[in-house]
């Protein structure tokens, strides 16, 4: 009953702004229309009310309508020396809920996105374990399965903000990130398979994981970590792992850095200490303000940021009714609590969380607002479990300086202007 | 501790046939050779180890590996008349976990998929409200949003089953299905904004949604539920609806037969009693064994199906350790449990369920066994939390004769041979 009221109050004051009291934009312009029974798309036959539209048989596997042509991928050129383009960008500012589609989710690859059959895929482990063991695709799939949601981030995401505002929309700041369901078997299950009795106190003991392509990007992983919740996935979003996210096998290390989830996985070595790898030395250290640097940073920090409205989605409508949107996400483990700002930080206001906060896997949030039309300066700030609270970039530099490039969290800014539109910009607090 | 001697207890067994001492198949092949040092794909450079694979540019939205090819949605040419193939199915037997990617979701229209440019795109609630009002797209994401995810089964889903085993394999016997995570807004929130007070009692009230289609699709929609969970959706998994799932806005009516999840949705009017519109008089209504019919059948009670092994999804490595799979669903609320038999429902065993059930939405059962080689007959049986289980096709019968076609969520039966492939069959009991 009181939701009924609550539904009606709320109601009301949408209505006034649909008749057209308050507001301008498309919406009113309908809603006139509409009243005045001068909107041919209400009062006219259309021609898709009218003839028999498209057959299921042209589409065995199907793609978005060509009206979404806009959600797509993206890369910034300048951004790798690699080769080949090497890195592209999830459009979160068009997407909304939890679950990221396969076919826009971000990639990133060291050496190419390889073509690995599942007749032609073998998983080694060896090192010191009882029984060094090779599998196949096959094999992996006769082990208990498990189903989990996790979120992948680019430990280099948001990378290209040290310095300053560089990049204007949060694909490209915010976008090296996804979220599926992912099935596969545990890594703890094929470690206990190889028999982990010739490793004696595995307090102190490590994995080194290595990929079949070119690169292998190998990392170490502490046995502890390994044996708690990495996944050995086959699966994403209920189907096959697309090529450039590992087909047919990539490591799950839930909460940790990106670059660790190896794709295209061929080897786990079970060793009494990390192996100092190229991508665990050179790369993936986090430069101090002191100019020494920082490693073993795994654990991506909370962190979060409004999708819309920003730089790719302004507001169109005007003032008035606003959904302001965004996502948050944590690995220490789930989101508690979004605070959105429309001043720069200087007042907080509580995001709706659409469902609670799963450990390491995204949470969106919602701040269902009016917009007076004034100029906004919209930050987001995340909560996670263990009573963390989003940095500002501010308080990241006293620490990191501007001259990292990875594990920026900070609090992102979206200069909204008086006409909708909006741009990525600094605050000084 | 525990855990640990679980899994090497486990793990021994499994060793034990991958060290080839039990089982046949590829992993036996795979660890012998490894054994051997004479598997080439481990002691050769393979190519993809040694040149640089694909870049990122070509793929702005990505599909499936071409080896994939086989996991798609396919049609029943025979199953309806219309001019064009008007259903396609989902291949469960290939898919894992809960979540279906859009691009192989099935998809089932009355006149085709229609184009309908989001700026195109009106709704217009009318009839017994306060206010008559019609929204743009834009309008509808002014409002609050919410995220769900939920099944959709085509009320024909497994119809074709009636009278005998017809199709052989899990896509096309219970493929009329799938789950997706949806962002719209409710349609309470809607209601309300035209004001239900000119509908005065709501206990009798009915919503009537019809979509923007030549079919149109009208569905009458107890007020109760319209007001309790009903969606107005424009985004699965993340991204906007595909066409031929509405785009760019559908109705979802969780738990109830998917012809009511209008597409395109274009009109809900308020009306004192149901329209009895032709697809809820002429179709979608239930045959019974005196050959009356039954009315009103919204809701999908409790069903079950094991995705694999299944006809199009063989077992081929051999006796041994085998993951027996499927999935389960309710209308009715969540699924509490589910039993496998692989004697014809003679004997039951409890199957694992991957996560805890979620209210009118997909979930994972797996059975970790052991396959001795002999033949099966493989069933399973879905438990809801309303304590309803899932009936056999005998018990159905009695009730419901063999000339139905919707609601037919009796047990199914796959029957494994020796050599591992599957076939749809029938038990007596």
């Amino acid at each position: 009953m009181s939701d009924t009221q609550n539904g009606q109050n709320r109601g009301a004051s949408r209505r006034a702004f649909l008749r057209g009291a308050a507001a301008t934009g498309v919406g009113l312009a309908a809603s006139k229309a509409a009243a005045e029974g001068s909107d041919p798309l209400i009062t006219e036959k259309q021609e898709w009310a009218i003839y028999t539209g498209a057959g299921v048989d042209e589409t065995p596997y199907g793609l978005p309508i060509k009206y979404e042509g806009d959600v797509i991928r993206r890369n910034v050129p300048w951004l790798t020396a690699d080769p080949i383009s090497s890195i592209n960008f999830t459009p979160i500012h068009a997407l909304d809920g939890t679950i990221t589609p396969q076919g826009c989710a971000f990639e990133r690859h060291h050496s190419g996105a390889i073509e690995l059959k599942k007749e032609d895929y073998r998983l080694m482990i060896n090192g010191l374990v009882d029984q060094p063991l090779v599998f196949t695709y096959e094999d992996l799939e006769r082990f208990p399965r498990v189903n989990r949601t996790f979120f992948l981030e680019c430990a280099a995401n948001t990378g290209m903000e040290w310095a300053g505002a560089q990049l204007n929309g949060a694909q490209f700041t915010h976008g090296m990130i996804h979220n599926m369901e992912y099935t596969g078997v545990t890594l703890r299950t094929l470690l206990e398979e190889a028999g982990l009795g010739a490793a004696g106190d595995l307090s102190d003991k490590w994995v080194y994981v290595e990929g079949a392509d070119a690169s292998s990007n190998g990392r170490s992983i502490p046995m502890e970590k390994a044996l708690d919740d990495c996944m050995i996935a086959f699966k994403a979003n209920g189907e096959a792992l697309r090529m450039e996210h590992g087909y047919p096998v990539r490591l799950v290390v839930p909460g940790w850095e990106g670059n660790m989830w190896v794709k295209w996985l061929r080897r786990i070595e079970v060793t009494a200490q990390a192996i100092e790898s190229r991508e665990e030395t050179s790369k993936y250290t986090d430069t101090l303000a002191d100019g020494t640097s920082r490693k073993w940073t795994w654990v991506m920090d909370a962190k979060s940021v409004v999708t819309s409205p920003s730089p790719q989605s302004p507001i169109k409508h005007g003032k008035g009714p606003l959904v302001i949107t965004g996502l948050a996400w944590s690995g220490r483990g789930a989101i508690t609590g979004v605070d959105v700002s429309i001043d720069g930080g200087k007042t907080w206001q509580k995001a709706r969380l659409a469902n609670e906060g799963q450990s390491m896997a995204l949470t969106r949030f919602y701040l269902d607002t009016t917009w007076n039309g004034e100029e906004m300066l919209l930050q987001s700030r995340a909560h996670d479990e263990t009573g963390y609270v989003q940095p500002t970039k501010a308080q990241l530099r006293e620490v990191r300086g501007e001259n990292s490039v990875y594990h920026n969290n900070c609090i992102q800014t979206w200069h909204v202007k008086a006409n909708g539109e909006a741009e990525n910009v600094e605050v000084s607090s």
